[in-house]
């Protein structure tokens, strides 16, 4: 049985993980009103012809006004100047927390603004899939997925259990860590990898025209889901870069090094190496298979718990 | 309606692609008689028990003898000792083929041991799974999938054209090309995308202890399918990378130089190039799925068309 965690929850921004925690919380009765704000007109008209907001506002500070817990959905390098926006309108004891796949530079960027009476704890919800906007959202995306919540070593007690509560309702399993360590932890996890997805797709778009349409057209080999990757919102990637800086370029320091050395095995035609490593990775695999974080339809971590509409087939 | 193209298909190597390319045959009653191959005795014996071949033999020669069609479907390594076995007993106006992922060296170590009365004629079905053995395959493999013909230039017309009408009889689409062209495309397509998969999963296999537990638990934010990738078969994929060297190493050299881009636009918090890199490479996805080569389940080119029968749920 659900229960109302919330009265007002508000909604900072209305595109895919926006619209989702939007219609998650409605869909499982989580707060008594649901109030989503977004700064483009165009985006609000169509939140409320998708019905899934009791109130929408073009106003951030107007939807932050009031609410019991505030969750600020916009790419990161933009959170600290909603959080400079909501953060007068703080009601005393309110929650004011984010959705950002960084959260050092976001904790910096959002502390600054939060009033004392107010509680700020950010978190991460690992899931997404490559579309964005409130159409892409759905209401099952967090269903089994972690979320990470990341609170201040200060942190309020009750207000971090209220935010795990409320994410363990939409249906996620939440773990608690430093920021600095989620940092690192999803820099190889899932910055890195987006960047080489990035980047071999960048390759490839670099070839001679005659033979990027052979890329395309025999992309099945292993490109393919590398495009899917590669094809998430940039300004979202862009702002992660910039965000987590040196927790990338640490972890692609590595990557680089190694991958020197499978092409120098490749070059001097070492095949034992070669053999080698390609079986040690086996045991990542196996590892993540035994972890029950493998589904039977590989997806990038993507839509295993749903899947939007315009997708389904 | 489908109509017997071959008397006897002899097919060397019961692995995924041999043991799929057996069961299409059969299911499409493509061969009057399926000769199926493998050094392996225990892999012998579970071939008889799966019964998806009239014969079985632990002999390549036996098993090609009096074939019409011989396919192999080794390791590109191991595929010029199969052509040296094979070659002495190929029958007249036999075609004998294979399944490699690289074919410029496979045509070079095969050609050799081909009689002047037989057809050389290599093949690659752009299709698989990370699963290996005779358990792996499936008739539907195939379907819908790219097989990429590479006959040499004075190669017989009607025995590529019988070649090419049993990979479409088992369902794929045929293209024709050299087998240089071939190496180059595939180089992008397919070996560089697993170099680097295998590569970042070795990377966060080096990490401290902890840290690696901690990717396995979080890796559904992109690193897990990457993991599915570096799972694939490690004989194989060390006798592509040793077979294509100058194509994966010029692929990858390109790879690395826009990767060193990137870096470069991280550290120096150039968000202007990380935006339009992220932006271009949105266009590649749009002409994968204009053209049809994206499949609602994303897969790396897969299980679209089945799955093994351990996968299914």
């Amino acid at each position: 049985m659900t229960r109302v965690l919330v009265q007002r929850l508000a909604i900072i921004g209305a595109g895919l993980i926006g619209s989702s925690v939007a219609r998650a919380a409605r869909e499982k009765h989580l707060a008594a009103s649901v109030v989503v704000a977004d700064a483009d007109p165009e985006v609000c008209e169509r939140v409320r012809e998708l019905g899934f907001a009791d109130v929408v506002s073009q106003s951030a500070a107007f939807a932050a006004e009031g609410a019991d817990v505030v969750i600020v959905c916009v790419p990161v390098g933009a959170s600290g100047a909603v959080a400079e926006e909501v953060g007068p309108v703080l009601k005393h004891g309110a929650i004011l927390s984010d959705v950002g796949s960084v959260k050092g530079s976001v904790l910096d960027a959002m502390a600054l603004h939060v009033p004392a009476h107010a509680h700020l704890i950010p978190a991460h919800p690992v899931a997404g899939t490559e579309f964005s906007g409130p159409d892409a959202g759905f209401a099952s995306l967090f269903e089994n997925r972690w979320c990470i919540v990341t609170p201040p070593e200060e942190a309020h007690e009750a207000a971090v259990e209220k935010l795990c509560a409320l994410w363990q309702g939409m249906g996620a399993n939440v773990e608690v860590m430093s920021a600095q360590h989620h940092d690192l932890v999803l820099a190889i996890t899932s910055h890195v990898p987006h960047l080489i997805a990035y980047n071999i797709v960048g390759t490839a778009a670099h070839l001679e025209e005659t033979l990027t349409s052979e890329v395309i057209k025999f992309s099945a080999g292993g490109f393919r889901d590398f495009t899917r990757i590669a094809s998430s919102d940039p300004t979202m990637w862009r702002d992660v870069f910039l965000s987590n800086r040196e927790a990338v370029l640490e972890m692609l320091g590595r990557f680089t090094e190694d991958l020197t050395a499978l092409q120098r095995a490749i070059r001097y035609g070492d095949g034992q190496a070669l053999f080698e490593h390609f079986t040690r990775t086996r045991a990542i695999r196996r590892s993540i298979i035994e972890q029950g974080q493998e589904t039977a339809a590989p997806d990038f971590g993507r839509l295993a718990a749903g899947k939007p509409k315009h997708e389904q087939s």
